[in-house]
């Protein structure tokens, strides 16, 4: 960084809709080194004491599916309705160079100059929970800017979308028409986590195939339980690049809110979060203070290897390397 | 306990097929005092020396769906193809009195008092994790006993189908037709688990719903990511009452078997779970030792409390703790 701010001035920058203020913020929050950890966190802190009312949803599906477009539609439809919009982006798996960042910022290219959106490219690589934990944060920093629209975004390869249902409102699914091969990077689970399901690139040829794949997937939804929430999850066509569908998308969207606002699901789902958020970080930092004890990593590697047979007892292992340690 | 054995005698008569000794050391693994903990583990290290080949079938289902009726069935067909059989239950829930043990045990009439078959009711209720290690162990006792078919139980209301999943080689669900308000009980997420699904009480006027049924789900289970194994689910519909559609389920499950043992999946599994147990050990262990702490309960009460306000940070609060106790 090239210059550093007190604690005092990022907050008044973030809250004056500063978005200096708010990249370098983030920042300091995607930083690995203690003292920015510090000052993250107390900006969070103060932050966090002014309330915003926000709306935050989550986008997944498998890589081309044709997220960055549907973001970049989707994305100028929030903002002609009038809201400010921000798009982060979670990848624990990124091992992203600089070229690739730009490389998706240039797929938004009419949301990414607007004065009302703000896209935040994936963060540098690293454990799950701390990637969850920035998002979080990141999240907090855009909406005390007045952003009062989040997209988080997932590549729905992995154990991130988990982490992106419990950080948004409404969890959003895009998938490809034709219930093939397409789908082997889905994680199984993940479909039953979906408020909405949208069937990308119903265009052209593809428009029938995409309006039997609605079809399906609406029977097969009907099928699951009800969710938490009692919304019944929606499937829906759109074509990003005719611009078809995705006002629609909207609209179901904005049912879910009110749905939820009205049940009070809406505020239920956002205390959960929050004392999920307490005790996750308590067991991520036991544990991981756990595991980084050099003499644990020793034993683990070696207790592993004798797993590979059957006729030990992990159990047994398991509370000697914690006697030995404790 | 009438009488303590010594470790050698539990050991020699597990091995030798005794039941009263598989049942006396299963209520040792089930016991909380520190003395029979100490000595179911030292019993469960010796057995597993032993090695056996044995095969896990995870049933659940919502109660209601005839999961004592159906293990009748399936299980005088298990044990009629030449197996031994033992039933374990897991329910973390159970607060069962002893009369409703009994109960279960009369609800499978003939398979009670089958000389090929053993059958223990639901331990009494504790942590899901501390069920899901005493049910592991007692599969541990039945198999060194000769019990080459392990049958786990679940009731498919909370948490612990994912420990059948992790317990288990086979994961059957058993689904009732009219897929509606049944579903109720069952959590989202548990369908994508199943390597095989059967539709109860296909019988009398109900066989047209059940065959329907059983249509929707195929179509819905073939929507769904690729397992692990590359075993396709598979969806059967069965009759207790009238005997039908039972070899066809014991046909499914030793077609996945043959699959999985070609492909070597049934080895990797197996493997997996291990390393699995040791860490589930670690982490389970890390996080009762810290919860425990009298100081962290009184914690904790004020924190999620002030959680209800949306304006405090729970990471926050999470290392203000952890700081305070360490």
């Amino acid at each position: 960084m090239s210059k550093s701010f007190q604690i005092n001035e990022y907050v008044d920058g973030i809250l004056t809709s500063n978005i200096t203020y708010v990249g370098r913020a983030i920042t300091l929050v995607e930083s690995t080194k203690p003292e920015h950890q510090e000052q993250a966190q107390q900006i969070i802190n103060q932050l966090l004491k002014h309330s915003v009312s926000s709306f935050r949803l989550g986008i997944t599906g498998v890589p081309g599916v044709g997220k960055s477009t549907f973001i970049e539609s989707f994305g100028l439809e929030v903002v002609n309705r009038g809201h400010k919009l921000a798009v982060l982006a979670i990848d624990p798996s990124s091992q992203k160079s600089k070229g690739s960042i730009l490389g998706d910022k240039t797929r938004m290219e009419q949301l990414s100059i607007h004065p009302k959106a703000f896209i935040r490219p994936s963060p540098s690589a690293g454990s799950l929970g701390g990637v969850t934990r920035k998002t979080k944060e990141s999240i907090i920093i855009c909406e005390a800017a007045g952003f009062d629209y989040i997209i988080v975004e997932t590549v729905g390869v992995g154990q991130s979308e988990t982490a992106v249902h419990q950080l948004t409102d409404f969890f959003l699914l895009l998938m490809l028409a034709g219930a093939g091969d397409e789908l082997q990077g889905i994680k199984r689970g993940i479909m039953e986590m979906a408020d909405g399901m949208v069937i990308t690139k119903a265009d052209g040829s593809n428009i029938e195939k995409a309006k039997h794949a609605k079809t399906e997937y609406a029977r097969a939804l009907h099928l699951f339980p009800p969710t938490d929430s009692l919304w019944k999850p929606q499937v829906l066509t759109c074509s990003s690049t005719e611009q078809t569908g995705i006002k629609e998308v909207y609209d179901m969207i904005e049912k879910y809110k009110h749905h939820t606002l009205n049940n009070r699901f809406f505020e239920h789902k956002r205390t959960s979060q929050n004392v999920q958020w307490l005790h996750q970080t308590i067991h991520d930092e036991l544990i991981e203070r756990f595991y980084s004890n050099s003499k644990v990593k020793t034993e683990l590697i070696k207790m592993e290897k004798q797993l590979l047979q059957q006729n030990v007892n992990p159990y047994q292992l398991a509370m000697d390397l914690l006697k030995k340690i404790s």
